[in-house]
């Protein structure tokens, strides 16, 4: 067995990411965790998911990461304090209001750092073009750029890749293939906006919603109404 | 008078990014300065020059990072609780224990998000090439690799530019360069080990101490022995 995990899987505590750590359980890895807090509204439930994911694989090499600076930054309306999370409303070529100025690269910088520590060669991360909400840092496009800039900005020889294996998936997908290696979406959430009940209106819970009912598997969350 | 700069400078405390930010100065601009404290052993003192740096030229618009997740990561003797800072070796291709795994990667992607939040268009830090220790996160290469990503993770019509003024400066000249337009070195720190005094051994003493003598000026930091 390999004494260091070869790959780092970033894991917000939705489904997507869920589905990253149990394709990767499924491949035989045991991949390192990383979790970051960011002032979200659902911070508390998010941490939440992803502990009990972690300790749902027996994983233990875990990284969380509490990043106070996009609460200072602002010009989301997924950070406490900056404005209501409106209901999901698709528009071609508009991001909506709930995008975080560049967060994927802050996260991604944090797990190249983490993975060039520890040698690992791969960074997965759950980005979706397909069923998004049309956010720039969930690109192929975006990843492919974001690894070139790894592989100049890191030690010769580290060789990290930033891998995203849902990218064309659709939500339907997601559930579908998840059902199938029994990833655990029982611990997951997907709300931007309640951490109780899920609202089943705001982007996220709507992309969900569409997932479950389209892959005609019943969603384990509660929703308000 | 412009609302908001349409520049962010990456101010550490030291020199290079100190004449980053007097450039700007010359140049007309009133640049926005932000800080990363990133549990380096001198973070103290770098962080006492940011704002010295900041008083000295008004700017009030400044964002400070509290960033702990590089002292989980580790990986640098640069970091506190991870070894000693050794004295100054520059061998071709090797890369010092000083360099912490990705911190520029982790600054300009903060940096990012702060001017894609504020509508700034340039990301300004002081990567040099010529007389540096050889971290692979202070090059052009990486630099225009990483602009690539920004222009590729961000909402379109952003156009922000990461700018690296210094990339083929050497010390002397951003001595001379930043003398000649009264850059307050003086406010300035560079040494990677102490705080009181400078150590005059480490890398960063080392190639600061060459910059002054080469130019033939006072260096008005004071060293041990």
């Amino acid at each position: 067995m390999k004494k260091e995990p070869s790959a780092i899987v970033l894991v917000s505590g939705g489904m997507d990411s869920c589905l990253c750590t149990a394709l990767e359980i499924e491949s035989g890895e045991k991949p390192a965790l990383m979790h970051v807090n960011y002032g979200q509204r659902t911070q508390s439930k998010e941490y939440e998911c992803f502990r009990k994911i972690a300790r749902h694989y027996g994983i233990k090499k875990t990284l969380v990461v509490d990043s106070q600076a996009e609460k200072k930054i602002g010009g989301s309306s997924l950070l406490k304090g900056h404005g209501k999370v409106p209901p999901a409303r698709f528009e071609k070529g508009e991001v909506p209001s709930t995008y975080v100025p560049f967060r994927n690269g802050i996260m991604l910088a944090y797990a190249t750092a983490w993975a060039e520590a520890i040698g690992a060669v791969r960074v997965v991360y759950g980005a979706m073009e397909t069923d998004s909400s049309g956010y720039p840092d969930c690109t192929a496009r975006f990843a492919r750029a974001f690894e070139n800039a790894v592989t100049a900005g890191t030690k010769a020889g580290s060789e990290i890749k930033i891998v995203t294996p849902l990218i064309k998936m659709t939500k339907m997908e997601i559930v579908e293939i998840g059902t199938g290696i029994n990833a655990p979406f029982n611990l997951t959430w997907s709300c931007y906006s309640k951490s109780d009940r899920a609202c089943g209106k705001c982007e996220s819970c709507v992309l969900r919603l569409k997932g479950f009912q389209m892959a005609g598997v019943k969603d384990p969350l509660r929703y308000v109404k």
